[in-house]
């Protein structure tokens, strides 16, 4: 079972213990939060990161604040909490998952201001704790749905990192594979680098590693030549945005993955909590495509490995089409071929 | 025009004037060798690679250890001369290329056995000269050969280097690149970063920046989606071996380009002298694939950057099947849709 990236350790007075994912994968250090300035600076810093970990971050964050607010009154406990969300979204102003997390606490407190602060702060430890249950449900639910998709004997490959250190537990695509080795099932994993920031090496390897799972690790030009030496007998990847049609914009390299999976019959699977759809975009053309810094590409390893004044395209996402995609594995059940017609029969009339 | 390689500075009293290819893209310096010491360290080092760059480091290398010979007495000469060519042999054993050099200027000095040392010594230089030349002269044909594949205004996507610093002058498919350029064409050239060694981001985007093509670099994973926005007209990669039916063994990854150029309906293009050819080969099934260290994928640029002890598969190169390949552009002329028949048309009966 994989290491647990945050938890709350103690009553409404204890703190948060999280993995500071920056020393990874060289050292394994565990970083203690007992104020709401060390957990803003452990989310600012990437000590935490993957969308549904900040949120729990952010949420165990507002518990530690509301832990140092030294009042008994409630009106004045209130405004004290809302300067601490205000805070904590200060520390990464793009991440919407944090600010999800940070506005669910607060309403929560305020649907409780005829309550004592006592109170109110037990029942905020007890929201944090329930946003990190729902994640761990949303993941062993995903894993479970994929287990089956996993035969004895396989090799799977997958891209970037989709695992435990993002979530509050087993992860998306990282998940499946977790519940398939519970399961019993002896398989061999191979993991993407996924360059430019190496999410494969650095985090996704350690997490098999330490789940004593068979892995191995591939540069991502190396995928193909794997596939055509019968290694290979599904990829599964995360997403970080599924269009109404399945189209699913996931790290750079997804799609050329898909794409070689095509070429030798592999079956390739997207693995995603429900949240991830947005039913608004209907297809992947609309989806906007971030690009990063040319730095990470040209100096990513602490040494500089271009010519200075180089031209670099560096995207973050590209986008998958679903005729690309065997099935999306969500908590609510596996959507074979997806489609619009499909995702809607399974999804109903969520949107996110 | 691509700065040369390595070049004879001066009479048969002179020197080898070498790019230190350790030190780019960062640094541009140019080392000289005066005796079969240096050039040895040279080769053995790196500071000179690339098949047709080491035989004619080879073979300028015994110009200056025929230098160094001080004795008027042939049999004497010719019996220090092959010390010199053992010695120069063992900077890198496995490099046909040195070995072809060196064995081809030995040959000479004996053909030559009834003439004075002087005499001997400057049909020596001028042999690894000619050998220069030839070399120079094939990556010119190829370039030319090549060189209308590009129209104007095309994206071109290139893998790894075949540039001029691994020959003589042009290289294999930039010597395409740079040939389309002298015709007055316009086009952008795309270079995947070629993990692990980074040939493409260290070599191939510094040349084609010195040769003022407009370069963009990307990491490998991004091929896909570059071509998916319409920004890839053609592909043109060299080759390390190809086999009598026309599959091509090439660096890591070509054949994971050549699939996605397929599916996006984009020609895939190999440039390689005829010396590639090896028509003993019937197919690439039976092209030995050798696989390297660890340490390139794990620590590959100074720093560790996958957790110890983790599994790595590193194969150096792959096989492109000649189905992928739009053509293969030689110094003999361009062999359209590759097959054992249509190699055999352009190269007569040529193997190597």
């Amino acid at each position: 079972m994989p290491l647990p990236t945050i938890e709350w350790e103690g009553d409404i007075t204890g703190r948060i213990r999280l993995i500071d994912q920056t020393l990874l994968p060289t050292e394994l250090k565990f970083v203690y939060c007992d104020d709401i300035k060390s957990i803003w600076h452990a989310i600012k810093t990437l000590m935490v990161r993957g969308a549904p970990a900040i949120g729990i971050a952010g949420a165990m964050g507002v518990v530690l604040g509301a832990k140092n607010i030294h009042t008994n009154d409630t009106t004045t406990f209130l405004k004290e909490l809302r300067h601490v969300t205000e805070y904590l979204g200060s520390s990464r102003p793009t991440a919407v998952n944090l600010f999800w997390g940070l506005a669910r606490m607060e309403r929560v407190a305020l649907e409780n201001k005829d309550k004592p602060v006592k109170e109110i702060k037990e029942i905020l430890l007890l929201e944090a704790t329930k946003i990190q249950e729902e994640d761990k449900a949303i993941c062993r639910q995903i894993g479970e749905h994929g287990a089956g998709l996993i035969k004895e004997g396989d090799g799977v490959l997958t891209h970037c990192n989709a695992g435990g250190l993002a979530t509050a537990d087993y992860g998306t695509a990282l998940a499946v594979i977790f519940k398939a080795k519970e399961h019993g099932r002896h398989f061999k994993v191979f993991a993407d680098e996924t360059r430019p920031l190496l999410q494969g090496a650095r985090l996704t390897v350690w997490e098999l590693m330490h789940a004593d799972i068979d892995a191995t690790l591939i540069c991502d030009s190396m995928a193909a030549h794997v596939m055509k030496l019968g290694k290979i007998q599904c990829v599964i990847v995360g997403a970080d945005r599924i269009a109404a049609n399945g189209d699913t914009a996931n790290k750079i390299g997804t799609y050329g993955v898909s794409i070689l999976a095509k070429e030798h019959n592999i079956p390739f699977y997207v693995a995603a909590p429900v949240s991830t759809f947005d039913l608004t975009i209907k297809s992947g053309e609309d989806i906007p495509i971030e690009e990063r810094s040319p730095e990470e590409v040209t100096c990513g390893f602490g040494k500089r490995t271009a010519p200075e004044g180089v031209k670099v395209f560096n995207p973050a996402f590209d986008v998958t089409p679903a005729k690309n995609i065997a099935a999306i594995i969500t908590e609510r059940g596996v959507i074979h071929k997806p489609s619009h017609k499909n995702i809607q029969s399974v999804l109903g009339n969520h949107g996110s």
